[in-house]
């Protein structure tokens, strides 16, 4: 993993929330919906392309951040998504929706709303991850 | 999986590919991009709460899914997505994606955009489909 570094364009948006040794988590700046993104650390592009091991290590944590976002936000529906449009670093969206979302039905990627969370909003989601998901 | 049926926008909006015993594979009826979809064969409504065995197959056809449009539609890009705001049952998006595509780099979902296929065109990727994916 030697080559990989968080693209600057997620740097900026969201915020850093838990590294570990085969990925980041990472929250979309954004409070109008619990909007997590989970960057494998690789240089491959596809999700097919990451080695099966990895693989693995995504599809459960983004099992794990579903059941996460639906018990802590009372979401009632989750969105998840690698797309790379704009961003190639493969990353995958994990995202609460729920019918009186800011944009339900419609997908949120694409959407100029934004509200960017405060301080101690931030700190309540980082230990509320800690708690629940004892990510180390 | 007794209670397993299409839904009906699905069904309206997609050509029926294959059916197997765990999945459909539809291909949306929009020539603008190769966009296909996996419906496997259950009631439950988000990725996380697939059995293991279903969720293997599901993940192990997307991967499928994404090399075949890769090598059979000159696409650079795969956008995969499980989303279900509009339509609940649960279904996956598999879609080749190209920077000279109708929307690029927005994501599709949304957009009005329509080209219909034309019945050679439909069964041409139906050739391609049984051809190269070995499906039964």
């Amino acid at each position: 993993m030697n080559d990989f570094q968080l693209d600057k364009r997620l740097q900026n948006d969201c915020i850093l929330l838990q590294e570990c040794n085969e990925y980041l988590l990472l929250l979309m700046n954004n409070s109008l919906v619990p909007w997590f993104i989970l960057v494998p650390k690789t240089t491959v592009k596809e999700l097919y392309e990451l080695p099966a091991p990895l693989r693995q290590i995504v599809e459960s944590k983004i099992d794990l951040f579903s059941r996460f976002i639906l018990q802590q936000f009372e979401m009632s529906k989750i969105n998840v998504a690698a797309i790379g449009n704009v961003v190639s670093q493969l990353h995958i969206h994990v995202i609460g929706r729920s019918p009186s979302d800011f944009c339900w039905p419609d997908v949120v990627w694409g959407r100029p709303e934004r509200k960017p969370y405060k301080p101690n909003e931030i700190e309540l989601i980082k230990q509320r991850v800690c708690e629940s998901l004892n990510l180390k």
